[in-house]
């Protein structure tokens, strides 16, 4: 237990992964209303929206103005998503996001054909021309990102072969382009993942690249969510992804009861209880998470924001 | 990850817990058609009811109603609480469950307290004629049990010594009664426990008591429920509280968000998932669960009953 990391990064992607499957509509206003409340929180990186084809996904048809309304703080990096050229040319046209690069492999082949309509040597070589790309407009590329690392819908196990793979082509496009990956994160897209296959592959990485830095990116399908995230903590991992009171769920899994992100605010406490700092006030936290219930307008499956912080009580018992 | 349990024993609770806690009113039919569906999925203890005052509870009034209409299967012992004399009697008289003992106690005296209205003393007292009762009538004593071992809304952190003094405590009033206890329940009552915690309190009460077999009742009240069986898990435990669809909650708790016992069915996956034997249909509990929901009315906590085992998927890519 003396192995857990002293800090964690988490990746904000409440808005982007919540508003996208969102049945709504939900106002452009109130989106923005969340992000301004999350930069206040002490989030680091919050991914507000997606560029994508608003026919596919109508809640992302007004990316472009919730990325305008944005009150920026100096001290937030407010992100985007995009899956191909078009997007990625939007949100340049946009102008009003920091843009970070992700370099995107799938584990799973099936997957790949069913989510993008793509093979992976495809997948690769479009990689390729989107870090060119990024490079020509002067975006860093934050991270590797590796989908369907833990399994998968279409396919069943995913074996470590398929995720080493992927991570060797992520450094190698990276190293073919002169740029050097940062990180890259072992994405659980279905809710495959358990606290033991989280650790084996984690290990099976690492045996083959010692100094890479992995990050976790967990759905929370099957409720193992935070479970994962502990596996994720005691091998040493210290960058997650997650979603404010568990926004979220992938419209193209193929399977209706998808889940978003782990839950952010039950991993910000799930992590000060046990001594590791996240940079997060937890209770500005669980507010945002309460708003963003009352934006969608049903219960959310975020459960600190439920049970409440300890932090409260710890003040009552004081007084 | 090798010292994982081959197998473990889950008792469900979600008939006595859920039922204590929903507004209701539900029908008696209801729940004895979900305790019957629940005995058919290959779990070996249902609780299924509790003999208490039903001007506290009136969810349970109608407790005896429930024992004497159950369908009995001859491999499944359905249990039911009580937390006096009184109650004991009422169960006595009802003669339709299988009555097993506990020796209770609580790591908080302010807890204690605002929940029973009484001292450790008192309580202690009160443990010691509970179990001459006991052996007067022919019940087997099944578990020791500690409330708010990990930490209390009335008092906050709890320390070891607390714990370990209940399990000195139980294991006094059973030998002093000629009763072997056959193992002790580490009760997470308010919430409190995260994985380091549940480690290092089990592996306090293993520094004394090397040979004694613990138990986990785990509640979800801040969605770390399942973190912390698994940490249970890397433990060695094998012997856990669970609720069907995650029903339940603690209605003497003090705090309007407590929630019920770790989700059976999402516990029954991860277990599944990473080899633990259960004995459970994961599939007929999924049914169960759905039952639940439908019987209560309202969305319950559990995941996999909305995301789904991966078993039929398995069979689909199988296909």
């Amino acid at each position: 237990m003396s192995d857990l990391p002293t800090s964690v990064t988490i990746n904000e992607e409440g808005p982007r992964e919540g508003f996208q499957i969102e049945p709504g509509p939900i106002a452009t206003a109130d989106k923005i209303r969340l992000i301004d409340a999350l930069a206040g929180t002490g989030l680091r990186q919050i991914q507000c929206c997606s560029f994508v084809n608003p026919k596919r996904v109508p809640g992302m048809a007004d990316a472009d103005a919730v990325a305008r309304g944005i009150e920026r703080r100096e001290d937030v990096h407010y992100t985007g998503l995009w899956l191909n050229e078009q997007g990625l040319m939007r949100a340049i046209g946009n102008g009003c996001l920091d843009l970070l690069g992700t370099v995107s492999q799938t584990a799973s082949p099936p997957f790949l054909k069913s989510n993008q309509n793509t093979t992976p040597e495809e997948n690769a070589a479009r990689q390729d021309r989107t870090v060119k790309l990024y490079l020509e407009h002067g975006i860093p590329v934050e991270r590797g990102s590796i989908m369907a690392a833990f399994g998968c819908n279409f396919m069943g196990e995913v074996p470590h072969a398929r995720v080493l793979d992927c991570v060797d082509t992520i450094l190698r496009i990276g190293a073919e382009n002169g740029v050097e990956i940062p990180w890259i994160s072992l994405n659980d897209t279905m809710g495959w993942a358990t606290p033991v296959s989280v650790k084996r592959l984690i290990g099976a990485v690492r045996d083959r690249h010692p100094d890479l830095t992995l990050a976790l990116h967990l759905h929370d399908t099957r409720g193992l969510g935070l479970a994962n995230a502990m596996a994720g903590l005691e091998m040493g991992v210290r960058i997650f992804d997650a979603s404010v009171a568990g926004l979220g769920g992938c419209p193209f899994a193929g399977h209706k009861g998808a889940a978003g992100n782990v839950c952010t605010e039950d991993l910000v406490f799930m992590c000060h209880e046990m001594g590791i700092e996240t940079g997060v006030d937890l209770e500005a936290l669980i507010d945002c998470a309460l708003m963003a219930e009352r934006i969608v307008g049903h219960d959310l499956p975020g459960r600190v924001m439920k049970g409440g912080a300890l932090s409260a009580l710890r003040r009552e018992i004081a007084a």
